[in-house]
């Protein structure tokens, strides 16, 4: 391809686009904008009046994506992520990577560019999982069974598809990936961690996204009066929880990765009452990991637990994985364009995993995909403490285009 | 005292009177007769026809204590429990201390003790605590207050003194404790727990009432995304009450007594989801033994133990008491006699404390007073499935018989 004039972002119209779209269910500093709410929904109009404004076509399609495409006939990259929102969530979050791609695409056009190369912007509908988790992107990538579709549901109880006609979505046409056109996937976002910020790091060259396997341990004993039964004759199922728990921290350790996380983010004990021996506790344990080897090596060592502590006496274990969702490898070739671009304009960066889903993790699937993190303000996110400084928002814009252009010109 | 002929109890009648008494609130198997209940009112209306039947001076008191004396100027022995029931409860528990009382009284009637020796039978009100725990036997001992009276209420939010004047009770007279007339109280009941049966007991002489200590742990760390915060950046509340509870049932094994009990009873993680680290843990902790020292040294150890793993790290840890019951010890002197009946009439028996809480904690702090427990088939209470074989009832009440006789003729 022959070169043409560089990818030049306007940070303030960029900054000014945020700004907007957090006045959509804006709360003190963060936004509540649920998928399929008002706030929601307006956001989503919005948007699609900025793409119109900025030149591209933009249509709804059958779910509430929000799709925008350069009108070429070139290959395209798709950039984008998602609007909605948890219930409390923060201005950034998925908005970030929607007006990324809505900037990249004017500045594409500005400098001439979109003869070498399309952009499709995209803001995929619920990819909080209101009603259904990554909604948006299974359907653009035909993932969406019927079936699934149907038995969405908020937590309100609303079904999905009811949702979808209520929001006057349901005579939209579907919206689908074309491998013919599209060439790769770029998904722009905030960290949610601490790590860019506690390296001082510009920008996150995400190498995947972690699998996600969750157990729920349920460790069986009998309820007895706590001041009448001797410990001797106890079957407690609460220190027997206690005890299993102390050795999986410890088994688990051994079987970790260097990127590895762990959690057990809920425990309960059964009747609950002071003064009852505790019959039955259950506990929600998850692992995280880029590895499927390393998943395997934690998930053993689970097992392993459980059934060694089972030989010590009448305490009933029961390990059952109620989710596993497999790793998603971020494709080299993109994370280097990345890289490189971030380099060239001497933004500090490192590589590191997302422990959080993304629609990229759907869109990986179907297409070579990369994702850029900027730094969290405190690492929080998914409240309304979440924040990153314009310079970050600026600088994460500015490496993206140069991916863009370096995709585009290689 | 000149002696007289020997207290002979009447089996048949003692069981007919035990099971007619289990037709009120009747379940199943068992009952539900929680205080101020139609069920637990006309069950306290049959028992006060009883004891006129017998020829008790009967009457209701002003908080529905049924209290049934022998029309004798001599000393009394005052012989009962409670009526009342947990929502699902035995047949037995307190209802059998109360027809023993009934039966005893008319035995000592038929062989011509009264003259040397008066029974007051008594069924305290509410010593379940539906409105007051041990209500009935506070007033009785005029421990009750007014300011804790009128804060009696029940779950389902009815306030204790409404509560008196819809069963009709706020007419009657106060009946009170007369040192004067009373030399001790005695009160047998199910023992609640397996160790007789494992024993294989048929009688336990009761040493004391344990005290308890309640303690709330609130361990205080920091919520974090459990997929995108490093394990070596988290303020990880949940492992770390697993830790303190590990740490913490070592260090209550190394302090305990002989007899001490100890329960977690009640564990919890906020906010409670499986990918957010948790924020905060909340534990109930309760220990349990007759000896104030023993209490003091476990209870040392578990702010020791709180202490040395604060020192670890950010997460905090707060140990507060929220109940202190005292220990109350059975008069010696009372409890040889109930060894000396039992050996007599060879029934096989043991002493052992009473880890639950009886209407005997708050006499014992007025009048001499002891206890005796019969088995509890599998240990079960306070649920349809407790149960006691007829014969030991009738052991039980021939051995409290002879604890009677043996008291008056010493």
């Amino acid at each position: 391809m022959k070169k043409t004039s560089r990818i030049e972002i306007r940070p303030e119209r960029l900054l000014k686009d945020l700004r907007d779209l957090a006045q959509f269910g804006k709360l003190t500093t963060g936004v509540s904008r649920v998928s399929f709410s008002e706030a929601d929904v307006q956001a989503r109009q919005w948007l699609k009046t900025q793409m119109e404004s900025a030149g591209l076509n933009a249509e709804f399609d059958a779910v509430g994506n929000v799709h925008g495409r350069i009108n070429t006939d070139a290959r395209s990259i798709i950039i984008g992520s998602h609007t909605d929102s948890v219930p409390v969530g923060g201005w950034l979050d998925g908005s970030l990577g929607v007006i990324y791609g809505l900037e990249i695409a004017r500045s594409v056009m500005e400098c001439g560019l979109e003869s070498h190369m399309g952009i499709d912007v995209i803001s995929f509908m619920d990819e909080e999982g209101t009603y259904l988790a990554c909604l948006g992107s299974k359907s653009f990538c035909r993932e969406l069974g019927d079936e699934e579709r149907s038995n969405g549901q908020s937590p309100s109880g609303e079904r999905l598809p009811d949702a979808v006609e209520r929001s006057g979505f349901g005579e939209n046409p579907v919206i689908e990936i074309d491998p013919a056109r599209h060439l790769a996937y770029l998904e722009a976002h905030i960290e949610q961690g601490p790590r860019l910020e506690a390296g001082q790091k510009e920008i996150g060259i995400v190498t995947g996204i972690v699998g996600i396997r969750r157990y729920r341990l349920e460790v069986t004993g009998e309820a007895d009066h706590a001041g009448t039964v001797p410990m001797s004759m106890r079957k407690d199922a609460g220190a027997a929880a206690i005890g299993l728990l102390h050795s999986l921290f410890q088994a688990v350790e051994k079987a970790k990765g260097p990127e590895s996380v762990w959690n057990a983010g809920s425990m309960q004990f059964e009747p609950g009452a002071a003064n009852v021996v505790p019959a039955r506790a259950e506990v929600i344990f998850e692992i995280r990991d880029l590895e499927p080897a390393i998943l395997n090596s934690m998930e053993s060592s689970i097992h392993e637990t459980a059934e060694r502590i089972s030989l010590d006496g009448d305490i009933g274990y029961l390990v059952t994985k109620t989710i596993d969702i497999p790793p998603s490898a971020m494709d080299t070739r993109l994370s280097d364009h990345i890289l490189h671009s971030a380099n060239a304009i001497g933004a500090s960066n490192m590589k590191m995993p997302s422990g959080a889903g993304h629609d990229a993790m759907v869109l990986s699937r179907h297409v070579p995909s990369a994702m850029l993190f900027i730094p969290s303000i405190n690492g929080k996110s998914h409240s309304e403490a979440e924040d990153t400084s314009d310079k970050n928002i600026i600088i994460g814009c500015q490496v993206l285009a140069g991916s863009v252009e370096s995709i585009a010109l290689s």
